[in-house]
Formats: C-alpha cells, structure tokens, sequence
C-alpha cells in the first residue's frame, strides 16, 4: 500500500539532520501493519527535558491524544514512542489500555515515570492496537537510540507519505546558539484546526515548558493551521516541542521576552518549512497552492476566506488542470459566510490582477496567467476591498491520485 | 464539453410531464456558448399567477439572482428565461444591463411589466453574457410556447448534467385535485445554503405568494439543502415556484391550514424527488451516500454532521472503492464541531451496527456491509447517543469522473 506509491513530484530531499544536544532517536520494524519498514519509533530526552503540544480538536480523538494531553501536566518529558499503520482511534478500553502498557515498558527503559512518556499513533482508525507487539519490540529499539537516529525516525513515521520530511534551524539566545530540528508526517486527512499531523521538535535551548508551549501555540497559528491538502481532520493530529535544556543558554522566564525574538523567528520558520512539507506530500499532489487574502474585515475573516478557497474541490481540480478558473475562486469566496463585496472583490493569479472590483480587467490578457498555472506553485491573491485582514493559506491540487490512493486505502 | 459526457450510471429517465394549466414553456438553441443543442428556455405563466423563491446565500451572487430578489416584491410572475452556458456572475454593470435588456425583451413579448419576468443564468462565471442573442432569440421562441414544453425545458437549462430531471406531483386541495411539477439541473458546485442550482416549479393551485413561500422555505430545508456533492455553493442558485391558480380550489390564505396539508405533502416529496435527482447526476458520480444522524444534541447539531459526513472526500472515495471504511465516518463526525462523544458514538452501514459506543462491535461481521459497498446506494447511519436531534443528507461519491469534468471545464 503506501509503500508502492510513486514519490511526490513536489518531494524535497531530506537536509542533513545535526544531533541536538540531549536526544537520541531510533526506529525499528515492529510489524504492526506494514511488512519491509520500519513502524516504530523511540526517543529518549535528557532529564529535565520540557514540553510543549498542540493537538486535534476532534470531538474523537485518539487514545495516544487522550494520553499526551494529560501526560503534560507537569511538563516534563523523558520519551516519546511513536508507531506508525494503526492509529489506536475509537478503540474504546483496549485503546486506553495499550497506551497504559506502551508508556510503561517505554519508562522501565528510560527509568522515568510513565506520565513522561508520550505517544503518538498513526493509521487506520477503528482497530485494535497490537500493542504487545510494541512492548516487544520496544528493549531492542532503545539499544539502538544515537544522536543521529534523526532521519530513521522521519521515516520510520510515515504512512501514506512518499518521502520523508524534517527541518531544522539555529537561532541565538543571548551569547548561546541553539538548535531547533524537527520530523514530521502526513499526506491525507489534514485539515489542521489547532494542531495536525504528527510533527515532533526538539531543541537543546533551556527553556520552561509554558515558554515554549506559547510559542509553539503562536507560530502554529501561522503554519500548521494555514494548510490543508482534504479538509478532513485527522483524530490523532499531534505536535510535540520538546527542549533538552543542553545548550547552556540563559533561561528566559517569559515568552514575550525580546531575547526570544530570534528563537520564535527560527521556530516560526521551521514551522512553516515543516507544514509546507506536507502539502508537498499531499495525496496524489501535482501542484501546490498558495493563497493570500488581503482587505478582509479582520485576520479571523481573511483566514477562512483564505481557508475555503484552498479546499474548494472545484478550485483544486481547476488547478490540476491548469486551468486559471478565477470564477471558481469567486465562488469559493462566496460561499464561506464571511463579510465579502462582489462590487470590492479582486482576484488575482501569479501576480496577475484577473478581475477588480466585480468585474474582468478590461483587456485582461490571459498569456502569463496560463504560463504560471503551467507551474508547481500556483499564487491566488484576493483582495476583498473591505479592511485590513490579512492570511495566508497553502493547499494542493485535486487529482486522479488522492482518488487512487483513497479509494483502496484498507484493502 | 458537457455533451461528451457519458450519462449518469444512476440515472432515471424522465417521467411523463403533463400540463400544468397556466403555464405555457418553450426551448431553443440561442448559441450562447454551446453548438448543437438548446440554451434558452422560456414559460409564460397566466395573469394573476404568483411566485416564491429561494436563492444562494453566496455573498458573490450571480446579476440574475439580484434581479429575482427585487422582482419577487410584488409577489407576481408573468414570464420565465433561463439561459444555459454562461452564468452572468461577476460581469459588474454588463452584468445588471444583460437582465434589464433581457426583462424587458420578455416583458414586450408577453405584455407585462418588466418586474414581473423572472431571470436564471447557469454556466461560466466571469464572462460578460451575450445578451443580444438572446434579445434575438425570444421572439422566435416565445412563438413556440406550449403547454407541452416542460420535456424541452427540462433539457435546455442542463450544462454538466447527463440527463434531464423533473419531477410531477397531485395533491388535494378541499375537492379540487391540483398538480405540482418541476425541473431541476446540477451537477457540480452543488451544496446549497438555504436554496440551490436552478429549479422551475409550477402548480395550477390558486394560493397567495406568502403561503407559497412559506411552503417552498420549509420544505427546501428537508430536501435541497441536505444535498452535496461536492460541499462548493454556487453563484447562482434559486428556486421558484410559481402558482397559476387555474385549478379552481378555494383559496387557503394560511400556510399552516390544514386543507393545505396534503399538498405540503406533495410539495416536500416534489422537491425531495428533485434534489435527489441531483444527486444521481452528481459530476461523476457511481454512488449515492445517505447519511441519516440520530441522537444528536438538536437537529440542526444533526444536519450539521450529517453534512460534514456526506461533504468529507476520505469518506466519499471510500464508497468510490467500495470500502467500508467506517473510521473516516467517526474522523468526519469528530472533525465538524458539533457536540459527540467518542464513548457513546456508533456507526452502521446498510443497517448493521459496525461500532457501538466508541468501540468495534464484538464479533463484527464485515459479509453484509461488503456487500452493501458494492451497490449504487450506501446508507450511512451516525447514533451520536447524546439527545433527540436527527437529520438526513444525500451525497455522492468522489471519483475520477468529477476530475475529468472539473480539470478541464472551461476548455
């Protein structure tokens, strides 16, 4: 299944992935679901590690969700294990179980408390978790964990992703620089709403748990929450920042801290690269789409506006077929609810203003237009007319692959 | 383009239109963006006929939607022209002269007051309407007008849809026996918001243009706006139901009089009939979704999930490769917003339970649900387990055929 699928034309290769200070990673192959990869994947943190996490706003979340969640209580992490082809979702007591089970063999190993251990799970929804397989599986992989585990881990994570993603950044904090890296996965069923996917950071900065789940939380917004390749919203989206403290910076107390302001450019950044990299990823993906919204009544407003053109379907196979179909952008304009004027409305396409204030350009000539819908990376810009709101949103095109790979999924 | 299309596989054949006594409908060929078929439909309805109509809530709607709205205030209809291939949206102040030139065109024909025609554009958005040729074409048209041309005007309002649509109704009123009939096309950039697509209806009954519209609103809640197929809102959608009062029944000045109760009836099941038949002409469609929602926190909750259900492309291309994939039914479910809880949540297909309170049914079966996937209608059902809201959606599968159609529409 996800393994014979042809890799994304968008792909991008894998950048070389440094050790960060107090993390080792590794990953092995439990046999969980897929047969030929790796399916599991552990990381173990220097004491003291902190963490942050954002999470599905599913009304059914996963069991490994329900876990993590009250798992950061204390903000602590010590380990993080990971499988991938089962995503322990609706599984009622036996998914709750299996997550009791996985984080107590993970913390024997580590010598840490269970409520240190997070969890993720990715795959199918509705079956029971072989979680035994995990527990078996689990001694064997920590005797393999290295500093340099980084790109494993990237793929040990993948389901129906066709290439491996990961980023990775420096930033100075005071005199010290530190490192921000991170993995992610996630081709289909995304459509983020406060978290997605399964992206896990780590940085060797020093910094307390409500510092760093404040930033996370901030750029999140600007990323993560600005991409969608289906409009469906996965039950186990996940995204952990965990900081070893190795580096030897000062620690600064308070996220709005201006000795901050590079570490939040850099994370920010490395957010953006990370989310970008799974539309890259997207089910059946030929083209990119990169919306901009300006003149909205508010960001709020902009942000859904930007939000409903990149999941109209009639906007993304108008893409797939290169075809510069602005009047379906109209219409997903339209459509949302939100404040919008026909009379103010403009739409433009790669730089090229289509239609101004309700009506075509006079003498709209379609020559560049159709020479960048030719392209990877398609710009949509709409301007309301209305205020100052202003988002951005990054989809993907609608093809006969995401239908391939989605009609077929289980079997 | 829309002519190339191989019909429907669930396509019904037209059922037998008789007159309805007032109303005279006529089609021809216009040449307004098509070759060899008709585009332009005109009715004329008898003095003394009242309208009532519902249009798209797209905050970007097409200059004919803007002109019905004013017209419908005197409640009085007289005339109907509909033209297929261009849907004058976005054209600015071409846009409003097109439907004043157009109104008053027909107005002269007919000899009435130009507020009392009523006008439909359904195609591309964008391009200015060529509204000279239907000027030129009316004439010859209005020449034709026949108690017999519901059949033609059936056929000439289609643009994707594979087959023509309509549907024919009796009801009594006191003694008297009336007919409702109508017509309906869509295909795609079908997800109405309180009205959809283009929808002509007629009945010889004699009631108020109030009555008529409190009857139409209330009955396109249950029919036209739980229908998808593919969650994108036109520019362009309305519905009208015009009454000739040439049946002779007593007139019920009261929409929720009892004497109107069998006509209600008749109406609701008119108008169902007619989006369902949407539904079997959905762009590429191989198999209807009904998804019924019981136990819900209210039945507005209902139908809001019932829709995040019939509108999510995981769950769609699952019924596309026969999948009885029901873990994308609880993703949808959890995705919407609307009050659930995993633990009291259960989902069936073609009535057998799969999941019960948050869990996979012991011992669950998968012989019948496979196959029911393998037939042309899929009956989905969500108990939510919280309150007594329910609702029903009608969707369609999402598969290769819907991007052929939408990859290359304007080509």
């Amino acid at each position: 299944m996800a393994n014979a699928l042809p890799v994304s034309p968008l792909a991008r290769p894998l950048p070389e992935l440094p050790p960060v200070a107090g993390v080792r990673f590794g990953a092995t192959a439990a046999g969980i679901r897929y047969t030929g990869r790796t399916d599991l994947v552990m990381a173990e943190f220097v004491p003291g590690t902190t963490v942050a996490g954002v999470y599905t706003r599913s009304k059914c979340p996963g069991a490994p969700v329900d876990w993590c969640r009250a798992a950061m209580a204390d903000g602590r992490a010590r380990a993080l294990v990971v499988n991938a082809g089962n995503a322990n979702v609706f599984t009622g007591r036996a998914g709750f179980e299996a997550t009791q089970a996985n984080a107590a063999d993970a913390a024997r190993l580590v010598n840490c408390a269970a409520s240190e251990v997070f969890l993720a799970s990715t795959g199918v929804i509705g079956e029971i978790l072989p979680y035994q397989k995990i527990s078996a599986a689990l001694p064997g992989l920590y005797a393999t964990l290295s500093d340099n585990g980084w790109a494993d881990a990237a793929r040990g994570i993948m389901t129906t992703d066709t290439f491996p993603k990961a980023a990775t950044r420096t930033a100075r904090i005071g005199d010290t620089t530190v490192r921000i890296q991170g993995i992610v996965k996630g081709s289909g069923m995304v459509a983020p709403d406060m978290a997605t996917l399964l992206s896990f950071i780590a940085t060797d900065a020093k910094l307390p748990a409500g510092v760093i789940q404040s930033l996370l939380s901030d750029g999140v917004k600007h990323s993560f929450n600005c991409i969608t390749v289906d409009s469906d919203t996965s039950t186990s989206d996940m995204i952990l920042l965990f900081a070893t403290g190795q580096a030897g910076n000062v620690e600064i107390g308070d996220a709005q801290s201006p000795h901050l302001a590079d570490f939040r450019t850099a994370l920010d950044s490395l957010l953006l690269e990370l989310a970008l990299l799974v539309i890259r990823d997207g089910e059946g993906v030929t083209k990119m789409m990169h919306i901009v919204v300006t003149g909205a009544v508010s960001d709020d407003s902009a942000h859904r506006v930007a939000m409903a053109v990149a999941n109209s379907p009639l906007v993304k196979t108008a893409v797939s077929g290169e075809d510069a179909n602005w009047g379906r952008v109209v219409m997903a304009v339209g459509k949302c609810g939100e404040p919008a004027n026909r009379d103010t409305l403009s739409v433009g396409i790669g730089g090229t203003w289509i239609a101004r204030n309700g009506t075509v350009v006079h003498d709209y000539d379609e020559t560049p237009v159709v020479a960048h819908m030719r392209g990877q990376e398609i710009e949509i810009t709409v301007d309301l007319g209305l205020g100052n709101g202003t988002a951005q949103a990054w989809g993907c095109d609608l093809t006969h692959g995401y239908i391939n790979i989605n009609g077929s999924y289980r079997s």
